[in-house]
């Protein structure tokens, strides 16, 4: 791949020789003459990668420079393409694929996954090793699901009767729409009687928990051990960071942003802007209230003295 | 199934046709004339539903209506009988058994699924795809492990010697009792020296992390996310929600709630009641103090007031 | 194995009759004759084992008495010889290994593991059932990975383009040093570009999340469901909670003691001392404040008093 090619696809001005030839991708700091790298800094980076990726106004040198708008994004479009993710676009042998199941063109399904009765995975998927999707789950197209992922497992809902729990019925379905990443070991169980579904473009990352009938939206981030209960519906374009908590029957609308270990409530609607804490407020608030707190000693200490002056 | 059937099974009052036949569950938005579905409301909701369970009282209407005290409960016992979960009764022939363990009648051991030394499964188990029970742990009857539980790994115990971890021995086991369900991608440690055990009819959700020697008693309810350090004991009839966690040695008192995302800290003993928080602490408690740290800024407001007026 | 030889192993001082036979380890209150046990108080505990390892000033008796520094330790010392690790040192024939991948002499590869292309595993590893390193992942020697551990999937990286995510390559690899141990189901991430880095004889417990280009240092000790976001960095010989958060680039320096629960922003240093909430404080801080915010109700009365006789 020539510089001149990256800066084509990046959409961006190339500065320096367009002829510099790249094979690999590295960080700025650990490239050689073969290397594109990119910086977010204004600033010069010492480097040896003959071709950086800058911000516009960038006083970066290297061989070959190429100015875009957002370097982090172009650096991984150029990746798509110099490091295309490596595939089989086969059915490892020792994977377990039920009879009624469809399996989508250029699929790639890893060792030990399995795949139940009429399931559904549409082309060019990567089903990583020890994956597992149970019965009557729909997959579509170019859906990564990393080692170790289940899915349509029974949700969790039992009625209490005298001295027993009454399993509710798990009969429903996952949708898992194109375009979807989800993380190692994650869990997505079906819906109790309708579907638990994932929005087109949606990425997730290791051990999260999705629970039955939850519905989330399109490009939707969900960071690492994150858990969404029952009926939870999160919009199109929201970010959800690490270790969220989110109660059943919430509602987390379009463009909201929930900082990790956050706590939703039961019903809770989270309106668009960012959120923070247990239970989430806006960030602004519990900047405030976290200040306010750090300021009870001194608020305790005035009490005091006004008592004083008092007596 | 027949609506007279579920009347009878449910312990109900039959309002209507009797014979309505009924083929399958279903929510009540989506009902069609074959479907049984329920609502806990008493208002009247929109529905094409056959047959209805409603609570007494209820103006619900359909061809045939079952009025019960509990209509999630009633809808869960007739989806019993109406949805039986499919299951092979057979060793999947990728399973690996140890010659050793001994596997109960009637048993689904799925795909992938690796049963250790000297295991004891019990009569009517479900063990899904890539579940792993290592040597020497005790499976009760009726007990379902979904995909990916890890049951009797070591537990995470640890003796420091100048420049190195020591490990503490792990060669304890797990016994898991009747009718209890794990969620995927659990785990549960065996017990360093003693057991680890999970009492009779307990249910637990995904990715839940219970540690060795820790012993949860009968009926308890325990959400996704949860983690429950060594030696921890949860008396019968306990609900934990998600993501809470507990220090070693705590000891949960029967019939007591704890909220989503609590922390309890080793060596607490929770009486009965509801719990919420970190460190946890009584719900209304918890609610008062919340309130008061949400109060703060008119407190200090009136302080400032004071000294002004003090001046 | 004979008292004697105990008080040899442990360097401690034999009370007693150390011709003793010992044949397992078990709790002091559980043990029988042949047990070796141990107790960390000063006073006698009722115990029926043959012989007890206790700390120097102990009133203990048995038949044996092994007096020691660290009762503790010196018990997990003498049970690596009494309980060895049961380990078949063979490749079982369900797991898949790559052509390409190294293994190691007596390693012992679990049922249904998978081990990627260029993978290098050291001696004496322990790789449990259903384990998945991914291509070129390198493990050092005497490592036990436990069942459903993930090494080397994808970290979670992307860039926003316009009505996409575009993947950021995650073309890295994970170097796991000699002797670390990892818990069940936990998931280690490749490094986007460069490496993640498991540190000699550092200890992971269950369901813990290690992202991307994280590098931990030799002897920590990492509590169940923590998640440690990407670059970030811990250093030697700190011990980190149960279900901590870890925001991007923060460093952990070395000695640093984090309580469960906790949540470090990203970018934060923490210290060497003990840490404690979201976000951390120092312990000591930690507990004034929370006292502080417990005082709450009595600051407001007080307050209200001052008003009212102002008035």
């Amino acid at each position: 791949m020539k510089a001149h090619e990256i800066a084509r696809l990046a959409d961006g001005i190339l500065v320096g020789d367009g002829d510099v030839e790249i094979t690999h991708a590295a960080d700025i700091g650990t490239a050689n003459a073969d290397s594109l790298s990119f910086s977010t800094s204004l600033e010069h980076v010492e480097t040896l990668a003959g071709c950086v990726i800058v911000k516009q106004g960038s006083t970066q040198t290297a061989k070959a420079i190429v100015e875009v708008s957002d370097p982090r994004l172009a650096f991984s479009i150029a990746c798509e393409i110099l490091h295309p993710p490596k595939r089989s676009h086969a059915i490892h042998p020792t994977a377990v694929i039920a009879d009624s199941a469809k399996i989508g063109d250029r699929a790639t399904i890893g060792p030990n996954a399995v795949i139940g009765e009429e399931v559904a995975v549409g082309d060019d998927c990567y089903i990583a090793a020890n994956v597992v999707i149970e019965n009557g789950c729909t997959v579509g197209d170019r859906v990564t699901l990393h080692a170790g992922v289940v899915v349509g497992t029974d949700g969790f809902g039992f009625a209490r009767d005298k001295d027993r729990y009454v399993k509710f019925p798990q009969i429903g379905t996952v949708v898992i729409e194109n375009d979807v990443e989800v993380g190692a070991n994650s869990t997505i169980d079906r819906g109790a009687l309708g579907e638990t579904r994932i929005g087109e473009g949606t990425k997730i990352d290791n051990l999260v928990q999705i629970a039955h009938n939850v519905s989330i939206g399109k490009r939707v981030v969900i960071a690492a051990q994150t858990g969404i209960s029952g009926s939870t519906v999160i919009e199109d374009d929201c970010v959800i960071g690490g270790q969220v908590g989110m109660g059943d029957h919430a509602r987390v609308q379009s463009g909201a942003v929930i900082g990790s270990q956050a706590g939703v409530l039961p019903g809770k609607i989270v309106r668009p802007g960012v959120w923070w804490g247990t239970p989430v407020q806006p960030l602004d608030e519990y900047k405030r209230q976290n200040a306010m707190v750090k300021g009870l000693a001194r608020l305790r200490d005035e009490v005091k003295e006004l008592k004083k002056r008092l007596s």
